[in-house]
């Protein structure tokens, strides 16, 4: 199918406008930017992520000729119409926060001039690309908070949605915190680390529960994590510690057992008892199954002795919140300032930048959206330049520089907006000129 | 990426529990079926989907050899073992409940009866494709039911979770009733009809709204649809009126106006009220923005006069169920019924088959679930064979006769599971056959 790679991954409406654009000669340099209306009621800030991907798109796009002749079918588009989508290319500049920044309500995290048509045809995908990153991060981040110090897996390509959903989850928990993933084209893809051991299924297949564990460490020496909660899970745990000194003997050592089911807390507690009462101090403690942040927090409160948690679907579906009230919308045309008044849609006009400003430690006091050609203003600015002219600029980051990025920025945050609890919201400034441009428009009816 | 056509696209432990598998040379015949545990507290029914994607996956598995190149960097495979896995092909027999079709918690919708080592390495993407489309589907069809004789449109491209998601949504919302996509790709991949016209930029672009709407007529006369929300609806609705005698003397006539915010129930009885009195009664209006089946529900309740809804992000996200709890379990290995037990995952073990039978008005009574070798079951049997020996059994199914089947279905189900509200449970009963076998498993220890 290779669908993620089309230009027709896009709505119809992208095209018929375009065709209108086209036939009235309208190609002047467009601004429009991507931004998140509001921040979710279950997060008290977002994560940025995706930006990567949506260069590669761009760089690349354009329609083939197999796509054009079939769009030539449809009877929407003139000849003379496809002949110039033929040709289209994305020639245009794009300004970015960085992947792994962190922010907030109505903050331009992509801004996009370019001729009108290039700047339009794009939408789609880049809100399709950017968006799954960024609730992915976003989602993720929140276990890393809630659980410091313990090793997180990503454990959702299952029901994740799709390949590329699976995929681009496991980068974006990495980039947000994670230590790696199940998903082994994830680790080939991007370097993640690979996690990984046994399901259920191998256990059944065996006839006998310690037989099982024994051939599976004998088949992987060096990765021995074995699942203990087929039958019953303490007497798995008796056997994992009646195992260990014929393994031993053979220079094996049970690195860890796994918990997928259960009162995961609770067990773990006793597992750990069984564990080292038989010397196995040493043998660590991997959680799965149904996890979240609140999971974590409430296992690592009531003091369970987990060293490592499995994350899966509630990760990789964001299931609590699976999409942003995101939006890629006009801001500029032909040197004009646009402002959609669409009730409850209104957007912030111009070209736009966002300034970070800190405390005297250091701490984040609040953030500033303002014209971007408006002087004066003091911060930090977060939008970067990534392209221009159709091409990147500068070089690419990798996954351990927006890592560290985050990092660095979680350590900057406000203490309550690190909480997995709701917490006032960070306060996000409209500069004067900005202000001053809304009222003029309004006022001007424009 | 192309992530959707590789084996990597999977979990370590398949990979690390098949090396263990060739090690003990355990080839013996397997059996895996995958169900939902629970129908979701905010769904009465759920719809089988994605069957046709997952047998192109089984008829095309295999590791390319960069990929078992690459596997044997890891440190976790033997040679002997990389060279075993680049020639492993999927031969096993699958049957299945067909697209389309109607289930319930606990029945098997795929069954793979294959070597075990074949059997369990294709998990991991099974579930993946499988439940992705499942879950949209069981969602679209609620809209379906919420708006009868009402045109539906799948918008979610931009918020779907990557290309895959947004291809496969479009897909199975169609199967589920849907009347078409505004997605491009899926237009061209499977056929589906595809809409749209105009977004909120393209009137922005332009500095005055009836010039934007008459242009925009002018460049695609056949096809008028014109946003009316960007500034203020009633407005432009008024506009829109002003505009109709000049269009109509060029021919061209306007099909339709799309509200997109405000309260779309109010806004549309306005908005019929201007059109009618301009003498524009063939005119529709179509509404998008934030929907799905409770707004659609409520608005027509309302007697609001809308003839057709985009629906998007809620749901090709299925944002109040973005998956289901669904698992891929062994069932039988080497001639003997397995049987998890772990806490709150039991599972009906043995090969199966799920019988639906009826009431003498053709109603849907109550379904059974037996041991596939089990006489004398009454009722329709739902799985079928779809692959035999790894290969295709039979014609491939046409999105229409599974757009069929399931309209059939819908006009057979008890009454309030049909409604939006959560209804009472349909029965799935469980045969003696498989009772009295887990009876016997459970007292044996097995």
């Amino acid at each position: 199918m290779n669908g993620e790679n089309s230009a027709l991954l896009t709505d119809l409406y992208q095209l018929t406008m375009l065709q209108a654009y086209h036939r009235e000669g309208m190609a002047d340099t467009a601004t429009f930017e991507l931004f998140v209306r509001k921040v979710p009621p279950n997060r008290n800030f977002l994560v940025a992520a995706g930006l990567e991907q949506l260069i590669e798109f761009l760089e690349s796009f354009g329609f083939s000729d197999e796509e054009c002749e079939w769009l030539g079918t449809l009877g929407y588009f003139t000849p003379e119409f496809i002949d110039y989508l033929s040709k289209l290319r994305f020639t245009g500049d794009v300004h970015a926060i960085p992947e792994g920044t962190i922010f907030f309500q109505n903050e331009p995290i992509v801004r996009v001039t370019a001729p009108l048509p290039e700047a339009q045809i794009i939408e789609t995908r880049l809100i399709n690309i950017v968006q799954l990153q960024t609730v992915i991060a976003s989602k993720a981040v929140r276990s890393v908070l809630a659980a410091p110090g313990k090793l997180l897996v990503d454990f959702g390509l299952r029901r994740a949605h799709g390949a590329e959903a699976g995929l681009m989850a496991a980068r974006a928990a990495y980039l947000a915190g994670f230590d790696g993933t199940s998903n082994v084209l994830a680790g080939k893809s991007f370097g993640i680390p690979i996690y990984g051991t046994m399901a259920h299924s191998y256990i059944m297949a065996h006839d006998d529960e310690a037989d099982a564990f024994e051939r599976f460490a004998e088949s992987l020496p060096g990765n021995v994590l074995l699942l203990i909660d087929t039958y019953d899970t303490l007497e798995a745990a008796g056997k994992v510690v009646g195992l260990a000194p014929r393994l031993a003997a053979k220079n094996i050592v049970i690195k860890g057992v796994r918990l997928d089911s259960g009162d995961l807390a609770e067990l773990a507690k006793s597992v750990r008892t069984i564990l080292d009462d038989g010397g196995l101090t040493e043998c660590t403690i991997f959680a799965s199954g149904d996890l979240d942040e609140h999971e974590l927090s409430r296992m690592l409160t009531a003091g369970a002795p987990i060293d490592g948690f499995g994350i899966g679907t509630r990760l990789t579906t964001s299931q609590d919140m699976p999409y942003l009230n995101c939006a890629y919308k006009l801001q500029e045309y032909a040197g004009r300032p646009r402002r959609k008044r669409s009730k409850g849609k209104e957007n912030w006009p111009a070209r736009k930048q966002v300034y970070r400003r800190y405390d005297d430690e250091g701490r984040m006091l609040h953030d500033v959206i303002a014209k971007d050609d408006e002087p004066g203003l003091e911060g930090e600015p977060l939008l970067r330049q990534v392209m221009a002219g159709g091409k990147r600029v500068g070089a690419r980051e990798t996954l351990a520089d927006m890592r560290d990025r985050l990092r660095g920025q979680l350590g900057r945050l406000p203490h309550d907006l690190t909480l997995i609890e709701k917490s006032s919201a960070y306060a996000v400034l409209i500069s004067d000129g900005l202000q001053r441009l809304v009222q003029r428009m309004d006022s001007a009816g424009l």
